[in-house]
């Protein structure tokens, strides 16, 4: 048997063998093969809902387009569409930021443009929150740079301040509203974090995933912060505000005030994607203007807030029942200490095998959510009503 | 003003400023926005005909799916919906060719795909044909391997062989029906690749965007070929077949049997895509396997016959004229020797000037394309009618 005499890139051994929710759906379908059955999934950070009426006929209508001689289209252009990409500028517009259409990226998923912004950088360090969307960290590897862990904790509300008396230059990679712990950043935390980037040069990729779960005094966007165009990336997403989980759409906003040693970083990025990507399909790029529109914002903003309702229900049961908890008001994730000192994949197992529901366990976001545990909400009401019942009855909240 | 005291990635200083495809339409939109009118673009090789009717149709009814409360998709399956690998599966058993369904991995075009594969091995040099399509040096380059270019001429049909005497495992990349040349490797100059990377332990990346226009005797897929589950990944590609340039749909074969130093490449992959890929929408996904399916492949392939045909009337034309050219038989495109000793960028600015017809430098596909020009048969046929009409009056081809 033949073998390449090229090396594998070594980075892939610095990973735990399987990607976090890989893992997650790995070990929930061998209990269903073993145990048969159902299972209710607050597992994956997935969509419940269709899309919204507004944005399927946009979706509809675009598909049927492609198949006409004249309103037929071949390669997207590069960057986005300028119609989504000024829908885009608009909703900036709404949180009182100016951004110019060229600064946006339209993207297929949040997670692609992060895993591959920090291409345009040379080898550094990245500084992560820890518990985090494991993303940041893995990408960090496979591209051979550094990882500084900065630990969250209960008394920190998972949302850990930037470290003092340390002026290295890195990207800092920060998410809020934060997955898995909930936690958002207000004004005045924000403001900390570009304030310490500005003095030590460092960028920030903002991963603003879940900014429509951002509530009262809590910044959607980065940008929204004085300085922040000096020394911040920002990663938006269609997928949890608009149900697109499944037709991948993003953006990406890259201000043209950021340089790096004289380089616009916004140029790097624009060589990198024309040579690496082909950009993102008409229908879906219609699709997420409607999401956008006025008509589409009110349908999403409903299905959002069955998310947070359901968020509310959980968290008010395991308040019941004196579970330490937080998350759930800004966010879609409840972040919850594993009951009886259990670690992380015990409760897993055992929220599994004795009430048959899924969630993530903590330890799989970093090692400082290890005794922690991440319930989603998304998912429909009922299933929600129905994962309470369960709860109620389990022995771990008793 | 604040700069970042992060280094931009130096790699990018090595590249040409703007990508190939960038620059000719940043040059097309310089001459009419100076000039007025309309130009026949024979340039960037995009499709020109709607989507058939049968891939439409699966296209739209899945876009409605996406709304409803049941049908409703959350995230795609990692690698791809089964019954597009099925379907794919299939594709592959009529070419004789076995490939099992976990070898598939659905991408969202081949230029994503072939521009990231390389980030599974550790840091080597890269064996490129020139001229070829220029993402494989670009993307090499950009992940701080080096570059070996093998130069195609008149002699060697611009189809290198393999490098005598040197036995360096390296990362090949071939494709073949190549663009730009429009050559295309029998089974006896394939053969002689799959020996010479076995031999070296190299690894070949078999870009199979053009296959549907390979006519007989040449191979559509390299596992035709003996032994290349052992050294090779192979490209494919929905958009020059089924005319998915908007839509974003691709594949990548990685069988089981390739290994690098004992580790599985699929699984190097597979980790790979899970953390830095979210997959391929269901609509997209369901129109791909329409494609493929016995009514899909009919109506796609009518619209490659007019392609083929294209290519047909123009390099009659030009052999009519005496100039020098290949290509336009197992490939949408014609590789043409400029007259008059002009270089590619010469007669690019001629030909626009003079038959407002928009060409791609040959240059711009390497070094060894300096002196010959691209003209691709992506077109409507009453625009190439025009095309020819205009060639046959213009001062180069008296």
């Amino acid at each position: 048997m033949n073998e390449l005499r090229l090396p594998a890139a070594g980075e892939f051994a610095l990973l735990k063998k399987n990607y976090l929710f890989t893992e997650v759906r790995r070990k929930t379908a061998a209990f269903l093969e073993e145990n048969g059955g159902e299972v209710i999934n607050l597992g994956v950070g997935d969509v419940a809902y269709p899309l919204p009426p507004a944005v399927t006929e946009a979706l509809a209508s675009a598909s049927l387009e492609m198949g006409d001689n004249v309103r037929f289209k071949g390669y997207p252009p590069e960057g986005g569409y300028p119609f989504l990409r000024r829908a885009i500028v608009s909703y900036y517009e709404g949180l009182g930021v100016k951004i110019k259409e060229e600064e946006v990226f339209v993207g297929d998923g949040a997670k692609t443009d992060v895993s591959s912004f920090a291409e345009v950088f040379g080898r550094t360090e990245a500084l992560v929150t820890d518990p985090v969307y494991p993303v940041y960290a893995d990408s960090s590897v496979l591209l051979g740079n550094a990882v500084k862990f900065l630990r969250g904790n209960k008394s920190n509300g998972f949302l850990p301040p930037p470290p003092r008396g340390d002026d290295k230059p890195r990207i800092i990679y920060l998410c809020s509203p934060n997955n898995p712990s909930g936690g958002a950043y207000d004004r005045a935390g924000l403001k900390e974090w570009v304030d310490y980037a500005l003095s030590t040069g460092s960028v920030i990729f903002f991963d603003a995933a879940y900014s429509a779960f951002a509530g009262e005094g809590i910044p959607r966007s980065v940008f929204e912060t004085d300085g922040a165009k000096e020394c911040c990336v920002e990663f938006c997403s269609f997928s949890k505000f608009a149900g697109f989980t499944n037709l991948r759409c993003s953006w990406v906003t890259v201000p043209e005030e950021l340089k790096c040693r004289k380089t616009q970083v916004i140029a790097l990025w624009r060589r990198r994607q024309s040579t690496k990507f082909n950009g993102v399909s008409y229908p879906v790029q219609r699709a997420a203007e409607a999401a956008l529109s006025p008509e589409g914002r009110r349908e999403c903003e409903k299905t959002v807030s069955i998310y947070k309702s359901n968020a509310e229900r959980i968290s008010a049961f395991l308040g019941s029942r004196g579970v330490w908890h937080c998350g759930g008001k800004n966010s879609p994730y409840i972040w919850l200490e594993c009951p009886e000192r259990l670690s992380s994949e015990e409760f897993f197992d055992g929220l599994l095998n004795n009430c048959r529901i899924v969630g993530t366990p903590g330890n799989g976001f970093g090692s400082a959510g290890e005794g922690f545990f991440r319930l989603s909400c998304f998912a429909r009401e009922e299933v929600v009503a129905e994962a309470l019942e369960r709860l109620g009855d389990c022995p771990y909240f008793r």
